[in-house]
């Protein structure tokens, strides 16, 4: 039977939004945007999207006006009663209350702000500036409309059963990398593909097929809103954004030298547990460890997240032992161009010397490689970082020297501050 | 939004049936029920259902109860006003009011009369008795129910992902065939899988699929549901089940050897054009070819259902030539076993000398080989035959002895009547 009142309220839809939730975003984004809001509210930041794959042409792929008005619908959200009862209620990493009240009520109270657009050389640049808490909420959904729009320009000529064929076959590859992951006894792997993902209700799909998959071997997704909807984990910690944000508020060289440490000591006040997890790779892995604060050898793990993944644990281990700490006692979590290749060899190379996770990313949620012609739903890589704060740009090197951003100026001071070596190039997959 | 109505009238099914209208059949019973109504109305007939895979344990895999329940829900359909109004009024074949008026009273009338139900060795022994254009349009129900029972009886442990990623992995089969055989540009083909389906949804699956992928080069379906829902063809002439009966009937050897074109001159003086279509094979084509009478060298085509379809394709050509008929103004229907290698092979062979048409049956419909575990969904041959008019054996021969049916003196006698040589085992696909 049709339910006539569904279709009518469909017919009212101006557009199909991309994003319905402002907490159809990263997990991470929260937990830091309530550590910016106690440390640093005031700062000024200016977020940008930066489309890494110069060859897609988004601005020749994408309508302008439709890209307008998904993102002017995203200003209209606000958050739902059910999802602040949710983040105010909810267990979080074993935690009652991981949010305070008052900034809950920060965002309860919050609407995006608003957002530049310009076409430049078939490209979008598309920037937001203002209180750092609030600009930081638009870079997943941002990211999330751009890649959903080119799914939409890339789908919008096929044929009813041409669609269902390929999702059949973005289905099944999904299954056979399941089946594939499902033969590693110990695997611990989490949903980490909300910002690259084909679709709002792909993702959910994966989630989904995850769950019935792995069971508990998945543990959980980093999107709050499939993670309320579907009742498992909400999973992350914390990026780049924060050691950047800081570094670029230093007023000297050995401000700077101690900015990624201050970031974590900020951390480590208000967190424990396994949200202590370190990120070292902003302005280069072995310098951080190197020159890290005995306290933080007592964190629970480090995420690895660019450079070659298994050099940089045989690191992270060396670290820790050097630091007097058991490394089966400690976490890795390996969250950089994932697929079930690497995930599979990295758990065989590390599994039982230490934890090891996996925030499974683009791979996992946007896998449609090869899957029309042209490849032109292949996964490309759009990021969308804090390129300016307080008015000074900011710099991330990683351990992988195609990942770098900033001014090049900035990046060989920053080098230098550092003191970073010689970096191996590494293709940046998504 | 929930449909609360359809959820809770959807909760007042006792059983999912799986035959839910008379005319989910193929539209060749009903131009047969037509003519047996016309010209053989008292006979009294048996069928019964033939399992050839007896490895596939038909009565350990699917619970009595549930057959039982199916058969009854069948015996309980009757025509809705909607299919006959679609009977009366559409045009099939080019011909307006194909069904007479008598015969559309007879069918609006019609409940479908009792079975006989055993199990035997794992089997199960189903028989339908009584008046000939009743008994007969149980076959392909029957045979539909059993093939979704075994189909269902092999998912039902299966998680819904699970579940999901399989009909993905068929579908994505599906269009990869149909996407071979978009190759072909004067292509003509049909479905006719009903009668070995996985199910009814897939089969209206594979019909649209065929529809949006072959476009004009599909040619219909053989499911009168389907071709009234799809608004496409209903594709069919005749089958054995004519001649079997007919010869089942004769008195005398010399009546016998007339029965196969006592048919086809009953069939003759109700069609004409595409309807006119001669089904050899039933006592050996070769035979049937020598012998047949020059009128019959005239119709329109000839189906090929049995034995190597090149060889008989060819003997088809050469028999035309030698009545002195243009090849190239006749029509060759292949019906056996294809799938899309044999069906390219066809083509490129026979294209250009006949008109080639393709009646694809089980391979579309039901190819779930090697898509669940110890193959458990493979298609099997199932078949419900007549066996009996009027207390006398009924038997097929064929161009393939594996095909053979009937008692085996019978077999012997029908050998000696029609003249049956040497014949090549062929495997029996489905």
């Amino acid at each position: 039977m049709v339910d006539i009142a569904t279709r009518v309220y469909n017919h009212k839809w101006k557009i199909d939004p991309i994003v319905r939730s402002l907490i159809d975003t990263d997990f991470y984004k929260l937990l830091m945007c309530q550590s910016v809001f106690r440390n640093r509210p005031d700062t000024n930041v200016t977020f940008s999207l930066i489309n890494r794959s110069k060859n897609i042409r988004l601005a020749d792929l994408i309508d302008e006006g439709e890209l307008r008005e998904q993102l002017d619908h995203v200003r209209g959200l606000s958050l739902t009663r059910g999802e602040s009862t949710w983040l105010r209620g909810n267990t979080f990493y074993g935690k009652r209350q991981m949010f305070r009240p008052d900034f809950m009520e920060f965002l309860e109270g919050l609407r995006l702000p608003a957002y530049q657009l310009e076409k430049r050389d078939g490209q979008y640049e598309l920037t937001f500036e203002g209180k750092w808490p609030e600009v930081m909420l638009w870079e997943i959904p941002a990211l999330a409309i751009l890649m959903e729009l080119r799914s939409r320009a890339v789908l919008k000529d096929m044929g009813r059963f041409e669609l269902q064929v390929l999702y059949a076959r973005a289905m099944t590859r999904l299954w056979e990398k399941i089946e594939a992951l499902r033969k590693l006894p110990d695997l611990l792997i989490a949903d980490f593909g909300t910002r690259r993902r084909h679709s709002f209700l792909w993702q959910d799909w994966c989630v989904q097929a995850m769950m019935e998959g792995l069971g508990d071997r998945f543990t959980g997704t980093s999107n709050c809103l499939i993670a309320m909807r579907r009742d498992i984990e909400a999973i992350g910690t914390n990026a780049h954004e924060l050691p950047m944000v800081y570094a670029a508020l230093a007023d000297s060289d050995q401000e700077l030298r101690q900015a990624p440490y201050e970031v974590l000591a900020d951390w480590h006040e208000e967190h424990d547990g396994n949200l202590r997890i370190i990120l070292p790779d902003t302005y280069g892995t072995k310098g951080f460890l190197k020159h890290a604060p005995d306290w933080l050898a007592g964190w629970t793990g480090i995420r690895i997240d660019s450079g070659d993944p298994a050099e940089y644990a045989e690191i992270a281990i060396k670290w820790w032992q050097d630091r007097g700490e058991d490394p089966r006692q400690k976490l890795i979590i390996f969250s950089d161009g994932l697929d079930v290749e690497n995930i599979v060899s990295l758990y065989n190379q590390f599994h039982g010397r230490v934890k090891v996770s996996f925030g499974w990313g683009t791979l996992l949620t946007n896998d449609f490689r090869d899957l029309v012609p042209d490849n032109g739903l292949a996964p490309f890589s759009l990021v969308c970082k804090a390129v300016a704060a307080n008015g000074r740009p900011t710099v991330k090197l990683s351990d992988n020297p195609g990942k770098a951003t900033g001014p090049a100026d900035e990046v060989e001071r920053y080098k230098h501050v550092f003191d970073i070596g010689q970096q191996i190039e590494r293709e940046v997959i998504v």
